[in-house]
């Protein structure tokens, strides 16, 4: 089995897109996270749903997280606002390095390995320097577990 | 907005389970990780679908990532029976500390705060105890940043 085997259909985000849509993207098509691309459709980062929650925290309480605890539900339910104005790339900057990028012709091991490694919960896949989809942890085991 | 208000139902698994168990749930289902109880329901841990990506790889790949690369197409497609006779337990066994867990009346501000500092793709809500189902990053973006 090889990664052209496995992958899926999967939206991207340009890395000068709006942190909203990014954002929007993940809740609406319940996403573990997002490809991001640039110079048009290279991939060049994966961006995790708990990343980007990362950054709808107002910046007082990611500086001091106790915080979170004290605010009352309304003050708490204001958060959306900090995502205003950002960009992909702002969400990526202290991304640890690691691209979790492979070719269609890798293997199921090689994914599983890449995965393993970086953490991640999707790989994207490309061919001929164009994304052809991602990946998933759960595709994967679905696929590598499935009875031969 | 308060976690027992973006709760959704989501399978859990024992932690004396099977693990070859807990890979395909995760693959039917298509989670990004799986809550682990103990103790007749109560959440002790959360497992990510990259963490159990991790244990299908053969030991002398994790050993040495460099190899996936060398083995053959139909080499690499023998992974699962590397599950075979672990149990759940035995893929939690070097997890960071962190557990993503929450109380049905902790708000959203909470959920996103904890999420974002263990880098966890969902958290598990309780309430007296007893496992009410999880939020995904996802779906917490969803909602926060639907229209009011």
């Amino acid at each position: 089995m090889l990664a052209r085997d496995l992958v899926e259909d999967h939206p991207s985000v340009d890395i000068g897109s709006d942190a909203l849509e990014a954002a929007r993207l993940l809740g609406e098509y319940h996403l573990p996270g997002l490809v991001v691309t640039a110079d048009g459709g290279r991939p060049v980062a994966v961006l995790p749903a708990s990343q980007v929650v990362r950054f709808v925290i107002p910046d007082y309480v990611r500086d001091d997280p106790p915080l979170a605890r004290v605010l009352n539900e309304k003050t708490a339910d204001r958060i959306a606002t900090e995502l205003a104005g950002r960009t992909v790339a702002d969400m990526l900057a202290d991304r640890p390095t690691g691209l979790p990028v492979l070719h269609a012709s890798d293997t199921l091991l090689e994914l599983a390995a890449l995965m393993a490694r970086l953490r991640s919960p999707l790989v994207a896949i490309v061919e001929d320097s164009r994304l052809l989809g991602v990946v998933t942890a759960a595709r994967l085991l679905a696929l590598a577990l499935r009875p031969t």
